[in-house]
């Protein structure tokens, strides 16, 4: 195998696959990055999987020998990502015979100003990529998709734990539309997107579509699609086990997750009694300075919406440390209320609410409580308030 | 007590002394910070203490009712640092008699958004900073100074456990000159400066200056020095026990460390055999990429000096990851040589030296090895080489 490429395009296609390579792979040769030259179409091709998340793309070469190795992922992007801009040529004698099975062979990469030696090890032993040939298949926009990701991906589990809730539930509740939900159990993200054009080609079965992506798959996907336009198009295919994404020469395979999703639509009231509009900003500059006083504690900060005087005022209360209050004016509607909330769960959820006026709906102190921009995406984030303590 | 003063200047002056207040105070006054009200100057002066590091500033302030509290540091840090800009009220009624000891009293802090009340320390439990009333004195620049540091401090001991190596030595070899060494035993930086304009007021005796300060308080006077004119001066001061440094109305002070520092002249050689100069930034970055093998195994990095070709050759071999090299071209005067260094301590020497060309001296691969720069700063880099293995 020989070829010569820029180190710009190897170091951004390393720096993609890298993150689909295991730190601690069960297998050596998962540790590596596969690297395929294929001398008829004059390009490489790079392939990262961990057997859960996979992700492979390609970039243009000068291929003079095609053939196939795998080299230690986090060296190679640790050395390409220091050299200069240029050509760097990777060459590997691929006659067999003379290979060390145990100890595998040797690639060398030339730069203007040195020569690297690194053990590879053989191309065969590393696994395929999950392909999904007759399950369903979507377009999907990038804008859509991105958006969907950006409001959601929060809100999810980071606990391995937790299984299903540690992905997003993507569904399209009806044709044109796309729904992202993502939950811990604490609080649930519901995103709706407008799907520009959607062609949903099933060939089995006429089952609402719905599939639960684990988030850190979906991360990673979120990261490539910022490389590409939002004008883009992506396609999803799924069957009983796998989800593939492919955008031109890039893909992401990942297993999906199992189980029922939690019902969540069932979680969300459908009327409330008291209404506020407030600046979502200056929301979340009151909530960051109180909130000083409340790391000290339970992390509890008071709502108290006063319907006549419109007005919001946050307070925390510790009795080791003192004491805070803030007010900024809001439109109310309804009676005066008294809530408490956790602070990291709706710091997470204002930041991510996309738009400068944001509503907040609830009825009463203990019941579940619903954020929404005023404006643009269409987003539900609800939280459950946190008992006051008389 | 009661004043008004700006948000940014308070904030400004708490991150200053913030950095004198220990996160675990051996007493709870120490982990709080002293504020003076001052009505006839109109200023507020502030202070945090660890007993060995003191900082204490001032800013002007409208002063209405003068007075001394004590408040959480980080507490009052994190608050003042997310008010917006604009007035701050600070209030405290310091009528003793209503005070509970135990408790403390409450201060309260007025924003345009908000009201915060923190409970206070007695200002009187707080501990006086050290003073030199009658040791030596000496006026430094600021520009010597700054620069002095900045190529030496990066060469101080870590390890409490190895006592005067955590300081820097400064001395003054002759007058109108500072030389500032530091050492953690595997290397040594000597950086000399030019006073401008010194007054050693000795009078005791008539020694020669030589004093240890510990590198973490140089830090934080690094850290001030930044924020004012290289124009400037500031005064040092001290005793057998205590530095003290002052600019304006900050000041700074430190127990100095006991115990003789080594003879560090001895160790620089006086005459070499080798000679090489070279670019700085192209060996640096020559020395970043070898050494993403070394990082795997041992951390050496051979330097291959050929006088013939005029060249440098950088290279790592590890068995079991692959190996490295680069070569660059350097002016050798004498015999052609290998040697080989500990890459971390090679590169925070190459990192600190000021200057784009600089010059590499030695003898043989088991002797002390000296980096200097090339025109500017008076600096000696020196470090052991480690013992190529056959």
């Amino acid at each position: 195998m020989k070829f010569v490429c820029s180190q710009s395009d190897l170091n951004a296609n390393l720096s993609i696959v890298g993150r689909a390579v295991p730190s601690r792979p069960t297998h050596p040769v998962l540790g590596n990055v596969l690297l395929i030259a294929d001398s008829k179409s004059q390009k490489i091709s790079l392939r990262g999987f961990d057997l859960s998340l996979g992700i492979q793309t390609s970039f243009p070469a000068q291929v003079t020998v095609g053939g196939a190795i795998t080299l230690p992922a986090k060296l190679l992007n640790d050395i390409v990502s220091r050299l200069s801009e240029g050509e760097i040529t990777l060459s590997h004698d691929d006659e067999e015979g003379e290979t060390d099975v145990e100890e595998g062979s040797i690639a060398t990469l030339t730069s203007t100003s040195g020569r690297y030696q690194l053990r590879s090890l053989n191309a065969e032993e590393y696994p395929d990529l999950p392909s999904v040939e007759d399950g369903e298949a979507l377009n999907l926009s990038i804008a859509a998709l991105s958006e969907g990701l950006r409001s959601s991906l929060f809100a999810a589990s980071t606990e391995e734990s937790k299984q299903v809730l540690t992905g997003i539930h993507l569904s399209q509740p009806e044709a044109g539309h796309l729904e992202f939900a993502a939950t811990d159990g604490h609080r649930l993200a519901v995103v709706q997107t407008m799907q520009e054009e959607t062609e949903v080609e099933s060939e089995e079965t006429d089952d609402p579509f719905a599939v639960t992506i684990p988030a850190r798959a979906l991360r990673e996907l979120e990261r490539i699609l910022a490389a590409h336009s939002n004008e883009d198009t992506l396609s999803l295919k799924f069957n009983e086990s796998q989800v593939v994404f492919e955008i031109g020469d890039q893909r992401l395979t990942s297993r999906k997750l199992e189980g029922a999703y939690p019902a969540y639509q069932q979680l969300i009231p459908s009327q409330f009694s008291i209404q506020m509009a407030v600046e979502r900003k200056l929301l979340i500059s009151c909530l960051e300075r109180v909130s000083v006083l409340a790391d000290q504690k339970n992390n509890v900060v008071n709502f108290d919406l006063n319907s006549d005087d419109q007005q919001l005022s946050l307070s925390v209360d510790s009795a080791d440390f003192g004491s805070a209050i803030e007010s900024i004016p809001a439109q109310i509607s309804g009676d005066s209320i008294v809530v408490a909330f956790n602070v990291k769960y709706l710091m997470d959820g204002l930041k991510a609410l996309p738009t400068s006026e944001i509503q907040m709906q609830l009825n009463t102190p203990m019941q579940p409580i619903i954020f929404n921009p005023l404006g643009g995406v269409k987003m539900t984030y609800l939280v459950m308030p946190v008992q006051i303590r008389d």
